[in-house]
């Protein structure tokens, strides 16, 4: 008996209310996000737990991918062979493709199959994916757009109590000026040394985009993300080239070609994969192997209670977004933070385990 | 009461087998096509029927993105702002698009939105999208790869039979000197006069598509489709410049912006989108300006039921594929051709009305 063989693949649907509505200049209000869990048994009974998640729209569909369709193909597959296994997969749905919505469920499948790897070699993700360290530089991510200045700032001054020294607050109001003056009441508060950076969630023309950024150059900003839509690869260019502030992007890059292009065209100063929508940690590598390539910084968006991990493994490492979706909440290990530094979990497997009672709650359906 | 309010949208999945296996290099065999129809009903009764389909994977997630997500968002918009309810769609599920599976979506809705829009102004499709002609030249689109070449030949005389002028036929054998036999015995097959192309399915790499190109150029080939993958823009152009064969691409186009890209880069001779997964007739018709712009023939890919009205509409159109996949026979008005033309159906809506006595059968679930 092979005891890599899949037996099976438990997919369940959770919907996580936030706190409180978050929002950002274009997919406007959150008032919940998306969980989608994916248990992968092997026939001695070893488990790998993946997942993935969305902004409150889509879970469904991926539900349907993972259960309908991939579930019934990796029966009885050997899930040690995660290169084969991800590459069948791309292949296979490659009509319904690429990107989108497929690689938020090949992300759930793959990551479960890391976390099988991991607990079989007794190791954490932060050494199996690379080993440099098993800590990382981070920021808190806002998303607080409909903040008041007030309870912006109040924001910001609760992520400094906790102890970061780098924060990102989003940007896109209908007059830019405000935007303007929000940065700079933010670059006040945390004084001249923190780091700070912008997100405008691809809402600005390439004109604005440079307006807007050569209004904030004196706030010292280490980077502007998602000026314009992922899309436009060359207005990145054209804005990269017009400003002194480095460019961001990736969280929209769903296939590592649609990062080639970005590499190659978009003259950008750091790049963010979501290894819940980049086909999870293999593709999440293959992003870290580019960005090594082109001497640029490895940052991530989302899901930090995973790519705390990654990121740490990585020499080339940027900053580790802690992301304003607590789903790490609803994990045994919520982030932590040593003198600024976000440190990786140290037990075998991804170091995600989900909090089954916590969770339970919100479960809408288990496939 | 406005009379275009949407009251009803109803999601129906069909699992339709195809009579005899068929193959192409990428996608392996299809047993059967997956059909999606969606009725969009409107305050005063007005019904609209849109529709996509895939080769056989991926359906059901789509019938998600329709009965789960979009279906709570349109009820009770006005069904005449066709475009302001595909911006709205893109942007809403923009986190987990853009193209893939949720381009399919958008299509199905699109489609249905314009057949009510056609059906009020007491038009056929072909005067409403355009105008310019009610036929279109076509050709027969075979996936034959797994077939012998005696079966081939057989089918390619079958399609003359039924009053093809242009054929097509898939290559991508392991040696390519097969594929090279077997377009050398079509052409001979078919004489001298008559339009020929060939389909890779983006098997073969920029070389291997180039040492193939040059041993079939003295067949008068129309067009190489799809030689590599449709995410190598640059690839195609390096193809392109390598060989005398034009080469056409489009079906794996799913965003406006892939098709830009496409358009800049890749130095085609001919596009082909597909309105069941580029957004409806609405994403088609963005397609065919821009190849008016780039004076390039618009063709298309696949439901010829419904292309054959969008292509006759067009000054600009090439060659309609009449697809393997036999949509059309569970219509009441399948293809026909008038001396090798394809005549546009002339009802007011989109010409596609199914047959649901015929379609009956494949029902696998109405949402």
């Amino acid at each position: 008996m092979n005891k890599n063989k899949i037996t099976a693949i438990d997919v369940e649907y959770f919907k996580v209310p936030l706190a409180e509505v978050l929002s950002d200049a274009k997919h406007g209000d959150h008032t919940h996000f998306e969980l989608m869990l994916c248990r992968v048994t092997c026939a001695d009974g070893m488990q790998g737990v993946g997942y993935t998640y969305t902004g409150g729209k889509g879970g469904r569909a991926i539900c349907s991918l993972l259960h309908d369709e991939m579930r019934p193909l990796l029966m009885g597959k050997d899930a040690s062979d995660i290169d084969g296994i991800w590459h069948k997969l791309q292949w296979e749905y490659h009509y319904v493709g690429r990107g989108g919505l497929l690689s938020f469920a090949i992300s759930a499948v793959d990551i479960a199959l890391w976390d099988i790897k991991c607990k079989r070699a007794d190791l954490p993700l932060w050494k199996m994916a690379g080993g440099a360290s098993n800590k990382t530089k981070c920021y808190a991510g806002g998303i607080d757009l409909n903040f008041s200045e007030a309870k912006l700032l109040a924001n910001i001054q609760a992520y400094l109590d906790r102890g970061f020294n780098a924060v990102k607050i989003k940007v896109g109001k209908d007059d830019y000026l405000e935007d303007v003056h929000r940065v700079e009441a933010v670059r006040s508060l945390i004084g001249p040394e923190r780091i700070f950076m912008v997100d405008a969630n691809y809402s600005m023309s390439v004109k604005d985009s440079i307006r807007f950024a050569k209004a904030i150059e004196h706030c010292n900003i280490t980077w502007f993300e998602e000026p314009t839509i992922p899309d436009d690869y060359l207005g990145y260019a054209d804005i990269a080239d017009a400003i002194n502030i480095p460019l961001a992007m990736g969280e929209n890059l769903h296939t590592i070609h649609e990062f080639e292009y970005a590499f190659a065209q978009s003259k950008l100063g750091f790049v963010q994969p979501d290894a819940s929508n980049i086909g999870g940690i293999t593709g999440f590598l293959q992003v870290a192997a580019l960005a090594k390539q082109h001497n640029l910084p490895l940052c991530s968006h989302g899901m930090h209670e995973l790519h705390v991990s990654l990121l740490a493994s990585q020499a080339h490492a940027g900053y580790l977004e802690v992301h304003s979706f607590p789903i790490d909440h609803y994990t045994t290990h919520p982030i932590k933070l040593d003198k600024g530094l976000a440190v990786a979990p140290d037990m075998p497997g991804t170091g995600v385990i989900f909090d089954d009672a916590l969770l339970a709650p919100h479960l809408v359906k288990h496939f």
